[in-house]
Parts: structure tokens; C-alpha cells; sequence
């Protein structure tokens, strides 16, 4: 048979382009990753799951990964960036409600006095929260965050909170995508706080972000029908609560779970103790100079049992300094 | 300029194509839908919100469309199914649980009195559900739901409670997501009695369903993570409860509500006072003889209030004789 030059050409890139194509990873996939163990077990998970015809091949509707927000997706020192928020509301409402003054944990936020507030553990986070984020409508406070996070800056890096995502996790993000991976986020910190930018920056709708809530009320005023936001708690999604979490949004347990503290410790139990193929992986801040260094002694972002724990289930663990070639978003 | 002869050929089926090629509905995409203006009026709204260039043209990520379940995608009557697969848990249970013969309405869903059970109202199904839906697994009951649902049939049309999905809903959700609608269940019923079987029959995932709700709790038994569920209400979605569900779980006001009730009457207020094009429409039950036909007076999916908002607020109302050629699923 003769063939047309042009025919021939383009066999012969078809078979070159076979012969060295790899599937899953491309240079520009996780390029802000160091060619490290870590990052081989990530290429290997994603090849052994998305394999047709492998033994741990899962469907498309199945391949839901979690991701924790604070410190996994952004940093979280001094102190978790929706505090910053709260404080600056709580600032600006102050003067309208003298009541506060009555109560010390709110006087003290009013006052920037960190160190009460933050001894006050998790109620006095709630007290706040509560003052600050409640008797409005949704879309009133949707508005207030997204104002917010345009313009504040954090106080240590003068950076916009937005500008401390990290490239690397934007990179997985995208390349589990690309896979046919849904990402999700269950995070401790506020649904409402994270769904009005999360598509913008992370790419993940806000029907893809858990979070804490408090309870909503339907109502309707003048005829418009809102949604009111009360000062009651409705939700934690932390700790053992975001196993409960992710089963009541998703309704299907993950086979991938990302995260970085033990609020995020029954989340990678209950993802990686499905059957079948599973990934679990744990951001280890190691890098003071680029960032922070923490783990088992922190208050905000404690790593200890999940440290000790990822040895004994091999879960993955990132070393900041050594894995990640950047660490914020590359503008 | 001088045009081979296979390319003048391409240019006229080109310009053939285009002049008489009409995007959005195809004859096979609503089949079951008579040519009425209900069908028009579906259309109609599809087309204005995904004409690009147009200026109610809505992007793919806010194409959310609510679906109520219980009357609206399939039958209800005599009672809602879940009731049904309630009273017969209920009498495999009850052996176990000799206390339920000293409560009344217990006693009398064991003994298949629904006269008892539906005059109790609310509470009356909420105590039964409680009794009957938790203390297991969410793992436990998934399998008892799937079980039931390939086994159980109607007590009047002796056809399995999957067979009686309406064939014109299902094509309206898959012409829908054809046009990159995502479409979601917002349901009074149970979440969990929902998801087993949603995503075959329906073509919804698991996460695409919002509906009430027990607590579940985490707990690692023998090392082996599991969900309980607990005996406590968490959540009821039904009136003012949906656009409250929808809020939490979507985040994202509807463009389209489809209900048949007034407890679908908040999700449609909510959804058709946004922005932009909006459609509501209910699904009236006119179909005595190859359904049920009941409205204002009905206790189980009454229809009153809506009935009349629709008049006032142009939502669609589906006339069940006259808008479907066909009524159940197609086999």
C-alpha cells in the first residue's frame, strides 16, 4: 500500500505521541510540587483510581475529595482569618450595641484583646460569632464578606487574605478535576464566611463547601420573601462533626480527604476506612521563612494525634519546605 | 473564486442546518408532553435563559433547578411512600419492641390502623420514623432502603413504588441537565430514604438531595468508623423549612422550582422573587383515571394556597389530563 506523505506524517506522530504520552500528570499539572515521595503518591493514587479496567478503578461519581479549608487551602496564624473578620464587624458594630460592653469576652474583641478572647477557647469564638454574623439577611452578610475580603490584609504578611491560598493546593485541586474528581471543602470555619469567594478562588461552587452554621429563617417581609440569620448555633463542622458533614452534603463517603490539624483527624478516618482505594494526606507546616512552623504544641491548628496517626495508616504527609516549590498563589 | 465540488456541497448543508436548526427542544426531548402551553412555556423560559447574548441569559454554574419528590416526580397517595416503608419496618420490629404496644400511635402503625396514624398529623409520622429509622448504621439502612424499594409494591396499582415515577419528569430533569441545569430534590421525605435510589431512577447523586433528617452520630466501634443514626430530629424540609434547606445545601437561590403542594409554596416564593427570569410550576393531579385527582380538599399533598399564588404570580400549572400522554415511567 502506498501511503500520501502527509498520511505517513501523521502516523508516525500518532505512534510517537502513544508511545510517550502519559496520561496523568503534565509538567504544568503540579508544577509548584517538588519531585518528591509525596507527590508520587499523589500521581500514583490518581493513576490506580482513574485506570479503566484497573482493580481500584472508581466511577466519576464516586471520586469525591475533601479538603479542609484553614491551613490546608489558606494559612491560619496568628489565628484563623474569619476571627480577623469577626473582630473587624464586631469593631464596627460596637457602638451600636452598648450591651456588649456587659460581656467580657465581647469587650475584650471590641478592645483587639486577642489573648481573652483566644483563652476563651471555642465558646468564646461562638459568643462572637454570634453577635457578629447574626440579625441580617443572607444575602445582607454574603455582601459584608465579600466587601471584606476584597480589602483586608493580614497583619503579619500585609497581604490580601485571598493572596495567602496556597499554589500547590490550587494545582491538586485543578489536577483531581481534571480527573473527574469532585472537590469539596468541610471546613471548621463558616459556610456563609467561605461560599461567597470559594468559587472565584478555589474553583469550588458554594453547593460544594460544608461548614459551621448557624440556623436561617425564612420570612417574608413587604411581600420579599429573605432569609434572616439567627443568633443560634445550628452546626460544628469539626472534629467528629465532619464525618456527620460530609455524609449529610454528599451523602457518599470520600475516597480522598486533605488536611492539616486533629479537627481534620475523624474526617481522614472515615475517608480512608472505605473499601477500595483510598488517599488520605496531611499538610505539615514546616517552613517559617515562607510561611509558619507548627504543629504538636499550637493552639490554633494543632497537629499531634493526626501526625502520629498518619505514620500508623500511611497517610501522606506534606512537608512544606521540602515538597512545595512556592507556597501563596502565584499572581 | 472557483469552490471545489465537495466543499459547495458542505456550504449548503451548512446554511440548511442553520436556518433550520432549532437548539433547545428536540421532538424526542419532551415526548410525553402534549403540545400545550404548559410545553411551550417550559421551553420557552429554557430558551431565554441559555440563549448567549440574550439578556436574561443565566451561566451554566446558576442553572439550579429544585425539584419537589413526593407528588411532583412520583405518586403519593394513598400516603406518601416512605409511610409505607415505614409500616412495614415498623411490623418487623416490633417483636423486638414489646414497649411500643403502650404507645398509642406505634401500636396502631402496627397494626396497619392508618386511620390513627394520619389523625395524629406531623407528629404522628415523626414518631413513627424515629422509631422505626434510627438506632443502625447510615450503612445498615441504605441496604434495608434498597431492599425495600426493588421489593415492595403499591397497595393499589400493585406496581413497584420506583415504577410510578412520572416518564414527563423524567424527561423534563434530563432535558434540563441537557442543558446544563443542575437539578436537585428538595424534599419533605427523609434524605436518606431518598439517595439509596436517586441517582438510577432519577438521575440525581446523592448530593443533588436535600430532605428532612434524624442526627447521626460518629463513633469508631472495634476501630471500625461508623455513622449512627440517633432518634432525634434534626431538620424537617418541607414550607418555610425548604428555602432554608435549599440555602444551607445549595447556597444559591434556584432559577427554576417545580413543586405539586403548598408545601412546596416557600420554595417557589423563594425561588421565583429573584433576579432575572425565574419559572414556577406545579404539577396539578387532574388524572382520576390514570392517577389520583385531588387538591384544596386533600390531606396528604393539598393543594390550596398554591393554586391560587400561582394565578397571581404566572407560575406554570401542569394539567396532569391534558398536558401528558403518558403518566408513569415507560418500561
Amino acid at each position: 500500500m502506498k501511503m500520501k506523505p502527509n498520511l505517513v506524517i501523521t502516523s508516525v506522530l500518532v505512534s510517537v505521541v502513544l508511545n510517550f504520552w502519559k496520561p496523568t500528570v503534565q509538567a504544568q499539572d503540579l508544577e509548584s510540587w517538588n519531585n518528591t515521595e509525596t507527590k508520587s503518591a499523589i500521581v500514583e493514587f490518581v493513576e490506580r483510581v482513574t485506570a479503566e479496567g484497573n482493580a481500584d478503578f472508581v466511577p466519576p461519581e464516586e471520586r469525591i475529595a475533601v479538603f479542609d479549608n484553614d491551613g490546608t487551602l489558606w494559612s491560619e496564624k496568628p489565628f484563623y482569618f474569619q476571627l480577623a473578620f469577626a473582630f473587624d464587624r464586631i469593631k464596627e458594630l460596637a457602638p451600636k450595641n452598648p450591651q456588649w460592653q456587659d460581656k467580657p469576652i465581647l469587650k475584650a474583641a471590641i478592645d483587639g484583646d486577642l489573648k481573652t478572647v483566644l483563652e476563651g477557647g471555642e465558646h468564646a469564638l461562638i459568643e462572637i460569632v454570634m453577635a457578629t454574623h447574626s440579625g441580617i439577611t443572607t444575602t445582607e452578610f454574603e455582601e459584608i464578606v465579600n466587601q471584606w475580603i476584597k480589602t483586608a490584609r493580614h497583619p503579619k504578611t500585609g497581604l490580601r487574605y485571598q493572596e495567602m491560598v496556597f499554589q500547590p493546593m490550587l494545582e491538586l485541586m485543578r489536577y483531581l478535576r481534571k480527573h473527574k474528581f469532585e472537590t469539596w471543602i468541610v471546613s471548621g470555619g463558616g459556610i456563609e464566611f467561605m461560599r461567597p469567594w470559594s468559587e472565584k478562588v478555589y474553583g469550588i461552587p458554594p453547593q460544594q463547601v460544608i461548614g459551621s452554621c448557624i440556623k436561617v429563617k425564612y420570612e417574608v417581609r413587604d411581600g420579599i420573601p429573605v432569609l434572616v440569620r439567627l443568633p443560634e448555633l445550628e452546626f460544628i463542622d469539626d472534629k467528629a462533626g465532619k464525618p456527620v458533614g460530609i455524609h449529610k452534603f454528599i451523602g457518599r463517603r470520600p475516597i480522598a480527604a486533605f488536611g492539616n490539624s486533629d479537627g481534620d483527624l475523624e474526617m481522614l478516618q472515615w475517608t480512608t476506612s472505605g473499601d477500595g482505594a483510598r488517599f488520605g494526606l496531611i499538610v505539615h507546616h514546616t517552613d517559617k521563612e515562607r510561611e509558619f512552623a507548627y504543629d504538636r504544641d499550637s493552639s490554633v491548628g494543632r497537629l499531634d494525634k493526626g501526625l502520629t496517626e498518619a505514620a500508623e495508616k500511611n497517610w501522606t504527609v506534606v512537608d512544606m519546605k521540602k515538597d512545595w516549590s512556592t507556597v501563596f498563589q502565584k499572581k
